[in-house]
């Protein structure tokens, strides 16, 4: 499932330290890379990571290739996480409503 | 480091749907166990992970125990994502403006 993939995706580091650098603006791999202490291989296994979870995407023009943000799939990990929230903030205002019924009841 | 084990216990289908079922309140393992076709050690296993990450929180009366969630937890997953987007927006409306500028200076 996407999501999987996704929120495994964000689940590193250093992937999370890419997917923030290139919310600024698209990167080569070379400008990428020097930000990390890190062998070259390992570096762009986290890539790949990140591009088959839909994170990012890449084309390459000539030697160089180029990384930029897929905002929808990092747009789609923010909603699902915002659901839960007005579930759970739903669920918090019917107790509070509750409470200050219990509470008006009492008063009368 | 939290974010890591946060979001990679976000990424498994079972426990985002524990996660969103406690959601919407308090439940008993058996009561979350009974929505998954699972054998209870793998079932209780995910609760763990959950549990160790930060997204739940546990008690046990008697022989019952109750998971409940901790939104604050959820709630840091969900700010890290928000903050990149902004960061990609604002870089987007930078773009904007700068477009703005050029289309203004050609129509003078």
């Amino acid at each position: 499932m996407q999501l999987d993939q996704l929120f495994s995706a964000l689940s590193d580091t250093t992937r999370r330290a890419v997917l923030a650098r290139l919310c600024k603006g698209p990167a080569a791999v070379s400008e990428l890379a020097q930000d990390f202490d890190m062998a070259l291989p390992s570096f762009t296994q986290h890539l790949r990571v990140l591009e088959d979870s839909g994170l990012v995407m890449s084309e390459k023009n000539g030697r160089v290739r180029t990384y930029q943000l897929a905002p929808q799939a990092l747009k789609e990990a923010e909603l699902w996480l915002s659901r839960q929230r007005s579930d759970w903030e739903s669920r918090f205002n019917q107790l509070d409503e509750y409470l200050n019924k219990m509470k008006e009841n009492r008063d009368v």
